[in-house]
Formats: structure tokens, C-alpha cells, sequence
């Protein structure tokens, strides 16, 4: 899509975009019982802030998250989901924004459009972070993955986005992790289980744990291939609608 | 806020309003075991849909919500809570809001704002319709209460936007079942379980129904007062951050 204006310095005047509305996306990345965030940092300011744009008045909505993440960041393939709508006054903050442009050299009127008020459509992806490799688009210096316990200081309302999508990954982890795409086809109860343990950041006892997970009726267990001392190997497990 | 414009044929121009944004609200009735949705009929069109509006530019979005919510339906007080962002282009009918102005004397020119993409925010609530008396406002003919499973035809993707608060409803029973406050201050086992079975519907086993919500932590029992043969009545619970 690379023949359409999709950055700030690509539509001063916000035409072909729905005013007053963005996307911004929580990427969550894990690995070895590690959860992080993808941030980028805007270009000659030092600020951060969560991958986010704005939505085309021709373009699904959910299509508009896919893209602008994966403008931003390089990433493609992830599953990206809603979790919450952030749209307090108290959230309007143009001073980022003006000092990027200004830093960028442009100085943009009071009424700039990106100045105005946004509300912003929130989504989370988890991806297993030691499988991507995150790129900054041109309007951003860096891009890179965060320990969440971390952080540093965001733009705007970013950090509050942050810890709202932590709290609806995890409320919302037996639902979404099929989608989610993070484990392999055949996994074992103990990769599950640390799966759950990192994103809740805290232990879990095996025993509930398994008969929670099997209740939840999502897995079934793969027959075991004949393999000489494998049948001390622990059961692997799959998604039934993978 | 009788004061401002709220309704279409106070705003022909949409000025003061944030454009293409919407909010659309899912008011669930329970009762006796039966669960019911508020709908409205746009004046002198015989067109069913769910009670909505817009967003002020100096307002925040959940206030809008609410405030939309309860001059359409005149219900106050009910807790909404935000459950998804509907945003696909396929959505964009602008044929009912031009029926309902030319059944109401307007002639809307094709580019009307109210004939533009809207994405819509929608709010689920759950209250006792027993104990609400929903009164239209002076766009409705009409505002009541209908059986889930015999909804009348919705206009543009109305009956979606049921659907999906019914299962993100479900999905979030547990975290929303305090803030929705619709069990009396105490309560017994029994009680709770209907209401699960309501909105589920489905019946329940009594003890693993008690065994997960005893799990949850958010119930406590409350002291039996001696009083006679009141020995055999049931134990009574209540919410512990009520």
C-alpha cells in the first residue's frame, strides 16, 4: 500500500483519513518466561510510544490496525485483536505530536488535524519476540521490545494502554490462545503451562492447572509414535481447532 | 443537556459532533429466568434497531455513551460497559436514516453526514427489566423490551451487534458480575445460579456451579441470624468488594 499517504509527512491536511479516530497497537512479545512490549521512539525526539495510526476512509477498521502495525514495525502475520476504545478528553495531549513535527522541521498550526482531539481504538498481539524482527518505518528512529517491569516514559495516555491490555490479555488468555498462534502444533502440558505462567506473572500449580486447561475442552492429546525409551516422554497436546 | 442538540433534527450540519463515530448500546433485561433486549422504532418507518447516538467533541466517549443510552431509552443509572468497535465498510447503510428522514419531512442530500460511514462503538449493559420503564425519545415511536430469540429484522448490522455483546457478555460474566448490580445485596447460591443460567442458556450443575464461584473470591457468606426454624433456609452470600 505503498502508493497511499500513510505517515505524518504524507497527509498534512488528514484527507482520505477518518478524523478524530487511531489506532494503536500493544504488542506483547514472550520468550523464556520474558514478557516485553514493542515501543518505537519518534524521530530526533526521544519520545515513546506504542506502534499507531489512523484509519483510511475506504479501509475496514481491523484492517487499518493489521496495517499500520505492519507499517510501522515491519511485522506481518500477527493476530492482532480489540480490547478496549480509549476516549477521554483528559487523554488529548498535541504537544508530542508538535514537538516531532517541530523537531522534523515543520511547524504546524494550532488547528493542525493531528493536533485534534483522537480517540483511540486499542488492540494487543503476543508473539513470540525471538521470532520477529521488528523495523521502524521512516518516522521513527527505533523500534524494539521492552521489558514490561521496564518501561519507559510514553507519550500521552500509552503506559495506561499498556497495562489495560495486559489486564484484558489475561482475563481473556483461555478464549484467545488458540488464535494467538504461540505454541507449536504438538506441545507438552509444562509448555503450556509456562506460557500461562509468564503472561500472568505468576507460578501455577500443575495438577489445577492441567485439569483446567482440560476442561476448557481446546486440546487433545496426539497419539504417541513407537519410539524405542519414548514412552517416558511426556504427552504432547494440540489445539482441536487449530 | 436538553440544552444541546442530541438528536438528528437538531443537528443537520453535525457540527459539535465528532464525525463517522458512533455508539451503539446493548441493554439486556433479565428476569425469571428470560432475556430480553431494548429496541427502538424510528418514527413513522416501522425500522427496529438499537438505541444509539453520537459523540460530542467536548465530551468523553463513555460519558457519550451513557448520555446517548439514557436520552434514547430514558433509563439512568445502568452500568455500560464497552465490548467491541464495529468498523467494517460493509456496515455503511445509509438507506434507514434516509427513510427515516424522508418519513419525517427531510429530503437529505446524498452527502448528509448522517449518510456517512459510521464506526460504532458498542456498550453492553444488563439490568432487571422488571424494575425500568424504557421511554423513547421524541425519534422513536417506540421503545421496548424483545425476547432474544424472536427479534424482529434490525436495520444495518444491529442484529450482529446483539449477538456479539450476548457472547462477550457470557465471556465476561465473571469479572462483570459486581459492577453490574443485579442480585440484591444478599443473595443466595441459588440466585446466582439463575442468573448464570439465564444469560448462559443453559442449565448448570449445582456443585461445580458452587465450587467455581466459591473459587472465583469474590463472594462472601453472610452470618446466619438465629431466628427459630430459619436453620434450614439457605445460606446467603454477597459480593465482597459490593
Amino acid at each position: 500500500m505503498s502508493d497511499q499517504p500513510t505517515s505524518k509527512e504524507d497527509h498534512p491536511t488528514g484527507e482520505g483519513f477518518i478524523p478524530h479516530l487511531a489506532v494503536d497497537a500493544v504488542i506483547f512479545g514472550f520468550h523464556d518466561k520474558q514478557l516485553k512490549v514493542l515501543l518505537m521512539q519518534y524521530s530526533k525526539t526521544g519520545l515513546y510510544a506504542l506502534p499507531g495510526g489512523f484509519i483510511r476512509q475506504n479501509e475496514n477498521l481491523n484492517d487499518a490496525a493489521k496495517r499500520v502495525a505492519s507499517e510501522r514495525t515491519g511485522l506481518t502475520d500477527i493476530f492482532l485483536e480489540q480490547f478496549h476504545v480509549f476516549g477521554d478528553l483528559a487523554r488529548h495531549d498535541p504537544t508530542p505530536f508538535a514537538s516531532f513535527m517541530a523537531a522534523n522541521g515543520t511547524e504546524p498550526d494550532a488547528d493542525h488535524w493531528l493536533l485534534q482531539r483522537f480517540i483511540s481504538v486499542g488492540y494487543f498481539a503476543l508473539v513470540d519476540f525471538t521470532k520477529v524482527t521488528p523495523t521502524p518505518d521512516k518516522i521513527f528512529d527505533s523500534c524494539g521490545w521492552y521489558h514490561l517491569n521496564a518501561l519507559p516514559p510514553l507519550i500521552q495516555d500509552h503506559t495506561a494502554i499498556v497495562n489495560k491490555a495486559l489486564d484484558s490479555l489475561r482475563i481473556m488468555l483461555d478464549d484467545k490462545l488458540i488464535g494467538f498462534n504461540l505454541l507449536p502444533e504438538d506441545f507438552t502440558m509444562g509448555d503450556l503451562q509456562s506460557l500461562y505462567e509468564t503472561i500472568l506473572g505468576k507460578s501455577l500449580l500443575r495438577p489445577a492447572f492441567q485439569r483446567k486447561m482440560l476442561g476448557l475442552g481446546i486440546l487433545e492429546r496426539v497419539a504417541k509414535k513407537y519410539s524405542g525409551g519414548a514412552h517416558k516422554a511426556p504427552y504432547l497436546y494440540r489445539f482441536v481447532y487449530k
